[in-house]
C-alpha cells in the first residue's frame, strides 16, 4: 500500500517533471556552452549580440557558416559539446510536441467514430 | 443530442480545419518574418529576388550562408522567429505528409490479409 | 473471386513497386534539377564535378555553401523544386528505411517471446 | 530443441550486439572517411585539428562551409560515403533514442494506470 504510492509520486513527478527537465537540460546546455567557449577564447561567437544567435542557427542545423570555432579548443567544444547536445536537445522537444499533437488528433479521431 | 452534434461538428471541423491551419500558419509566418525584417533594415534579405529563397533555405536548414542576418535586431529575429517557427511548420508538415503515407501502407497491408 | 485477384494484384503491385517508384522518383528529380538550372545559366551548380556533389549537399540540408544560385531565376528553381522534392524524397527514404529496421527489431523481439 | 537454443542464441545476439554494431559502423565510418579523403589529397580536411571537427559539423548536417571538399575525387567521397553514411549513422542513432525515450513514457504510463 505505502509502496504503491510511493510509486504512484514517483511516476507523477516524472510526467510531471518533464517539461521541467526540458528547461533545466536547456539552461545546462546555454550556460556550458558559454562558458566552454568563452574559456576557449572565442571571442566572436561569445559576443553578446552573437552568442544565442550563433546557438540556435547551429543547434537547429540551420549553420550559416557566418560564426563558426576558430581555435582548436573551440572545434572540440563544438564538436563534443555544443552539436551534440543541441540535436539530443532539438530532438528531444520535437519529439514532445510530436507527440502531443498524435495524441490531440487520435483524441480527435475516437470523438468522431464515438459519435457516428 | 444536441451535444453530440456540437461534439461532432466540432471535431469535424477540428480534422477538415489543419490543412487550412497550415496554410493560415505559413501565410502568418512568410509575412512576419517580412515585416520583422524589413523593419530592423535587413535590406539584403527583403530584396524581392532573394526573400523567399533565403527563407526557404533557412526553413529547411540547408543554410547556404549566402544571405544571413548582419544587424543586431535582425539575429534576434532570426533566433526568436524565422527559424524556431520555420522548423515548427516544416516539422508540422512532414508529419502530416508521413502520418498519410503510413496510413495508405497500413490500409494496403489490411487489404492484403484480408485476401489472403 | 475476380475482384479479389484484381485488388491482391494491384496491392502486391502497389507494395513491390515502391522501391522503383523511390527510383523512378529520384531519376526526374536528378534530371530536372539539372535541365532546369542549366536552362538558367546556373554553370557552377550543372559544371560536371559539382552537379551531383552540390544536389547531395543540398538534399541532405548539410549546405556548405561553396555553391548556391546566384541568378534569379536559379534561386526560384532551389525553392521551388530542388529544396522541396530533395528533401521529401530524402525524408521518404528515411521513412522506409526506418520502418524496415523497425519491423525486424519486432520480428527479433517476437522470435524472443516464443522461444523463452 | 537444438533448433530453438541456436535462434535463440541468434536473436539475443542481434539485440544485445546493436549497441556494438554502432559502435562498429561508427569506427567503420571515421576510418573510411580519413583514408578516402588523405588519399585525394584533401589536405585541409583530415589536418588533425580539423578532421573530426569536420565530420561531426557535415554528419549533423550543420555543414558551416569552413571546410569543404575542394578535389572533384574528394566531391565523390563526399557525396557517396561521408553524407549518406554519416546521416544513416545519425539517424540510427536518433531511432534508438527515441525508441528508448517512447518505451520509457509507456512503462510510466503503464505503472500510472495500474495504480489507479
Ligand atoms: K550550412
Ligand atoms: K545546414
Amino acid at each position: 500500500m505505502v509502496l504503491y504510492k510511493v510509486r504512484r509520486l514517483l511516476a507523477s513527478l516524472f510526467i510531471r517533471a518533464s517539461g521541467t527537465t526540458v528547461v533545466l537540460a536547456t539552461a545546462i546546455y546555454v550556460l556550458g556552452s558559454y562558458v566552454f567557449l568563452a574559456a576557449v577564447g572565442e571571442s566572436d561567437i561569445v559576443a553578446p549580440g552573437n552568442f544565442i544567435y550563433w546557438l540556435v542557427v547551429t543547434a537547429s542545423t540551420v549553420g550559416y557558416g557566418d560564426f563558426s570555432p576558430v581555435t582548436p579548443a573551440g572545434k572540440w567544444v563544438v564538436s563534443l559539446w555544443v552539436i551534440p547536445l543541441g540535436l539530443s536537445l532539438f530532438a528531444m522537444i520535437v519529439t514532445r510536441v510530436g507527440f502531443g499533437v498524435s495524441e490531440f488528433v487520435q483524441r480527435g479521431k475516437k470523438g468522431l467514430r464515438n459519435m457516428s
